[in-house]
């Protein structure tokens, strides 16, 4: 007990009142029909297009905080909404709304022969935690997804969002409870104080599981002092490997987007492994070059194109994100799977050859959530697979893998629907 | 760096070295067909059934030990192996070879209107590490289950049983070996220091999964510390609400059936709701009370039997695993349900009632990995629900939920074949 103030919550106390909330809400919400969910969701939305001042108002607020701080043109620029942005959060939450629903999903259904009829079916995870940094849009996009599979969310966004978040959130709330949705089943954390994120990491049992969103050192942050579980999106060391059969301009064209498309996603390629019978690896570099990406390599890549500069051994566990990219020349596809597997963070590697066996070898042998064939590494990404918007890729091994969407935000029950058995 | 026995490895190297080579035979094994996997885990069978003059000498020098320690009787039963369960561990062995292979499985299949083709498929997890008590078949069981699926895994079991695990290793080392299966797949961390238990459940990135197995106290202490993830199999506070609708003999039956088959294992019933509607109660609770239970009830339950003592404020979340009982009468569905949401472990909760939509509304609402209608909860076991063995009952809420078999000893990833794709 904290004597020196005696009337303020503890930061466990205050969590365990706003989960307590989020999980009588979710009992709610986890009764709600599909079409029920979908018709909060677009009360949202809307009432969002109607807070459009309200919203814009509470941003300045926020910018002027950050300038005066001396927030950075990037950082501001991330914290900045205007018109044209919060359509496009509107807009999302739509998009979210048409999403199909997971929830009720009938996975398995087994009969037995004592004819006890056994199905699992799926539901809403139960109370998620996000933690976010300075962009506002988070809290409208986590909060949606949250709420179409069902789960109520705890949101502790930046603090230098704060006047902006709690804007989106009102507006949110207002919209979602003209729909029946409770307004625990979207909670905005109502403290900065750092104390709060430890106590919601660590409030298993009253937080399902916790979703950093933001740079490796929150995520990391969180993945060191979490004992509820995290749904974590670490580093993307992608690679890219040419093998001697693949056609040339595909590869060129592949190296060129994987890298240089955008350079700060973690989809991007970070390394490249070029096979010593590849015979346009020249070409190929020198593309990337000429559009200005540093390459880093290893001396038989250098011989390439005398611009390389030489790798180091972190160079191969780096992730860029940036117009730099590590390069090695390998002799065959088992020296790159050996490769990829001392040096790959688990995310996408690719492979471009015209060989099948290769490929399937390859698609069998990387141990990756997402190994692909003749494609840029950039598709990792929950829209381009066709899962509507994603909260987040997960690097982990379990539970979820790659994009995650909706359906990585429901877990499972087993139904057992019997006549009177009773077990010999 | 111990510089008192610079000779001796420290906990963490040890784990590091043998999470390596587990990680290492894991790649060639998840390669291996699933008629190899079959037949090696069959040889190790037959290698186990071999070496029974081995192992029974092992096991005598465990006993004696175990005896000079003063274990007690129930602990020494758990210990002790004789030619009956040396037969049932390796006929369990042969079970698990006979079990479909989950590994390759295509969960899901998508093409992009872009021409992409993604596919999500089932793989091992990586290297599991097990920690178990005094139990000598959980080094079979645990090894087979993994193995099936493809996983390394990592045994450190009680030191009461180090030479009987030592010995069943070896035979089942053998035999697998002689299939083709590298030795390390199968590891039995060669120490019994309790720093090396530390240093399997912080191996984040080396270890991919922990898997307790064993008391309460064992389970507890593996979640506390544990930054791997852990398949968790906690208390088994489980439910039996008697609807007013429910048939009497039937209700009887599976209140009988569902606390004193077996008062030890954790789908027993540990408190039962009889709904104030229900006209059999008196000769449910007399049919418990003469068949030697100790109920603990409210006050309207004690109004049912003299013999029925008052219950305690934690009865309530008591999971007794013996011939006890809390009992509280309801007033209907939402009492039980409030009553349930409040006190379940959410591992197994049952209704009998014989109104359909009753059932369909418990089935709905009750927030358990397994919930029943019309059933003894007894059922809750990996064999009764078709899965055949089990490496346990899980109690988290991610990745896998209620009996986890061979399934949930694997993750996904996802498969992205193109055609020279790049992202726009």
């Amino acid at each position: 007990m904290n004597m020196e103030s005696p009337v303020a919550e503890s930061p466990e106390v205050l969590v365990e009142r706003l989960a307590q909330a989020g999980r009588s809400a979710q009992r709610a919400l986890a009764l709600m029909s599909d079409v029920q969910k979908a018709k909060a969701l677009k009360a949202a939305a809307a009432a969002l297009r109607d807070d459009e001042p309200s919203i814009l108002a509470a941003n300045a607020k926020d910018l002027a905080a950050g300038e005066a701080k001396g927030l950075s043109g990037a950082m501001l620029d991330r914290l900045k909404l205007d018109s044209q942005r919060i359509a496009a959060i509107a807009d999302a939450i739509d998009q979210v709304a048409g999403l199909a629903d997971p929830v009720g999903e009938v996975i398995d259904r087994r009969e037995r022969p004592n004819g006890l009829v056994l199905s699992r079916v799926r539901i809403p995870i139960g109370v998620i935690g996000i933690i976010y940094e300075s962009r506002p849009n988070v809290t409208a996009d986590a909060a949606a997804l949250c709420l179409r599979s069902g789960n109520a969310v705890l949101l502790r966004g930046g603090s230098e969002a704060l006047h902006s978040n709690r804007a989106i959130h009102a507006a949110m709330v207002r919209g979602l409870e003209s729909a029946g949705v409770p307004s625990a089943a979207v909670q905005l954390v109502p403290t900065q104080s750092r104390e709060v994120v430890g106590a919601m990491l660590t409030a298993a049992g009253l937080i399902d599981m916790i979703v950093p969103r933001g740079g490796k050192s929150l995520v990391a942050r969180v993945q060191a002092d979490a004992r509820v579980p995290v749904l974590a999106h670490l580093d993307g060391i992608c690679h890219t490997y040419v093998h001697g059969s693949a056609d040339p301009d595909m590869a060129r064209a592949i190296a060129r987007n994987a890298k240089m498309r955008r350079t700060g996603i973690c989809g991007a390629m970070e390394t490249l492994l070029l096979d010593a019978k590849f015979p346009a690896s020249v070409a190929l570099v020198r593309d990337l070059l000429d559009t200005g990406c540093e390459l880093r390599g290893d001396a038989r890549s250098r011989a390439l194109d005398a611009r390389i500069v030489p790798a180091s051994e972190e160079d191969w566990d780096t992730e860029y994100l940036d117009a730099i990219l590590s390069v090695a020349v390998v002799d065959g596809l088992d020296a790159a799977l050996e490769h990829i597997a001392t040096h790959s963070s688990h995310h996408t590697d690719a492979i471009v050859t015209s060989d099948d066996a290769v490929a399937e070898r390859f698609l069998a042998e990387v141990d990756s959530a997402i190994v692909m064939v003749n494609a840029s590494s950039q598709f990792a990404d929950g829209g381009e697979f066709g899962l509507g918007a994603e909260i987040g890729i997960a690097t982990g091994r379990l539970h979820a893998r790659g994009p995650v969407a909706l359906e990585g935000l429901t877990t499972y029950k087993w139904l057992v629907r019997g006549t009177g058995q009773t077990r010999p």
